[in-house]
């Protein structure tokens, strides 16, 4: 309520606020962010441990609701964007996400918004920190670009004429999951050969330096490492001293990556590509062969055009930017 | 003019119509098309005797002039949509057609509008194609779709959120131009190895019939015809005739159509797919291995879902229906 003083209204200075939701298979990351970006309140709690979406549902609910008393009540509260694996846009549910605890289709938007009694608006992860890099990020201002989240696994959000593809069904913009090496490497979850994130993910690094430690006698720091330890953070490390084998498995790797690059940019002709997630920190070593594999492969009248860009949101808040900007981008 | 009669006024029923050219690298066809795309008058020209881009254009006034008085003249006209290889919707200029006679950087949508007096909308032909679909043919009322047409060449147009992807520099949709088999077949045009193009474009299956026929030992109808009549035709006869090499030559080309579909699909997550051209007139022999790599190659959440439809405009008038499209969807 505003306050009355001598005769006069103060007109109530309530800018709304949106709540970002990110959903992960181990955490879940909340906050409570204005429309310049500033995440104000923000928190975490466990995905893994709720055996049941109900469950998770309450602690989530007890968990966001002290956020927004913090942060002026639900009346400030524009309304509620989710970020989630499998997030289908159109109709609000979670669709057979394999690595979330809760099986089958479950029908989130509904189930978060009857509790919060705000409107929901979910999507999958990639999608939402491409409408965050949009709104807050490296792709400020431009109208077609792509996303490309390189973690665990890859995920992609694709803008195009100022709009995120969602596709007939809600599922596009998984670049993660096209095939670029026909017969190649097997994905475990999809049982799938050849996908990007057999190789470009975190997953997919690790099984090409154990690979190349086999097939490869040369002497390397890797051999050092033991398997559970070789991530793209062991090989950079490794490759910052000078290991020939490490600084190998990054150029295969972004050979990869590059000509998936040059396919999608002969699709849907991006101004940029950002990129962000764990790979990305290994700097030139990983983005020369992108880059130098995505030229190779485009045609002349794409080639030297396509900015390869890191995202420069910080890694702690980028999921909740992303998917509290589902809140503004809704009302456009 | 409306007629006077016996005191009062007949309005005019002077209902828009739109001129579509589409540029073709030996002929360019036209054509007056009404709003429900009915073509009025359609006439063709050769494109490969001009050798100046100036001759073209004066041959082509002359020819669409005509057409344009025996539609009711200039006053009914509501704009020209052109569709040419290379066509760059922004600029409206032709950029380095390798097909084309005239080299370099054509500004064709304003010499044509220079000549005509009307507004001129240009973009490349499978664009054109995918309006045309999507306001007359087989895509009408659809929002997500993709058109392939596998012609001499293989292109695309890509429809999303109801809007052509034109992309950052206009030349978005080159599906035909992705790399669908790393180090495969070199395509003479580009320099690149293993595109769809090179597989799934007339100058592809005939590549592949002429490969299969020298690798392989067994008899085959196809050995009578000479390399140059090897088209889709000369296989697809063969393969009624129950040809076993034949049916081999479509099932290699309908695996590397369908992972290309494939991947197009889990980027853009489409209604259905419409293929125009020559190939599709080979029906199942080509559209069932087509369909079973596609479905082979997506991920589940994709499955059973996207339709593959031809295209019924008919031949003869389909590249002017697409491109007088263009003027309507410019209104919009």
């Amino acid at each position: 309520m505003a306050k009355k003083k001598a005769g006069h209204v103060i007109p109530p200075t309530v800018t709304p606020l949106a709540i970002g939701i990110d959903i992960g298979g181990t955490g879940t990351k909340y906050g409570i962010v204005d429309r310049d970006g500033n995440v104000l309140f923000s928190g975490e709690m466990s995905t893994k441990k709720h055996k049941t979406i109900e469950s998770f549902i309450d602690e989530l609910h007890q968990v966001v609701s002290e956020a927004i008393e913090n942060a002026g009540g639900i009346g400030r509260m524009k309304g509620i964007g989710v970020g989630a694996p499998n997030g289908n846009y159109y109709t609000g549910t979670i669709e057979y996400a394999p690595n979330l605890p809760w099986r089958g289709i479950i029908p989130l938007a509904k189930l978060v918004s009857d509790k919060f009694h705000l409107p929901v608006t979910l999507t999958n992860d990639a999608n939402a920190a491409a409408i965050g890099e949009m709104m807050y990020g490296a792709a400020k201002g431009m109208k077609d670009f792509i996303m490309i989240t390189l973690g665990t696994g890859v995920g992609s959000g694709i803008v195009a004429n100022g709009h995120l593809i969602y596709g007939h069904d809600g599922f596009a913009g998984e670049l993660g999951h096209t095939i670029i090496i026909p017969g190649g490497r097997i994905h475990e979850g999809t049982g799938k050969h050849g996908s990007l994130e057999s190789y470009a993910s975190a997953t997919g690094v690790r099984l090409t330096a154990i690979e190349f430690l086999e097939k490869n006698k040369k002497p390397s720091l890797l051999r050092k490492v033991s398997p559970d330890m070789l991530d793209s953070k062991a090989v950079y490390d490794a490759a910052i001293e000078g290991d020939e084998l490490a600084k190998e498995i990054f150029n295969y790797t972004g050979k990869i990556l590059g000509l998936a690059l040059a396919n999608a940019v002969m699709t849907t002709s991006p101004e940029a590509i950002i990129l962000f997630g764990g790979l990305t920190k290994s700097g030139e070593y990983i983005l020369k062969p992108t880059r130098d594999s995505m030229e190779e492969n485009l045609i002349q009248v794409f080639q030297n055009k396509v900015k390869i860009l890191i995202s420069h949101l910080k890694e702690a808040h980028a999921a909740i930017l992303g998917a509290s900007a589902l809140v503004w981008e809704k009302e456009q």
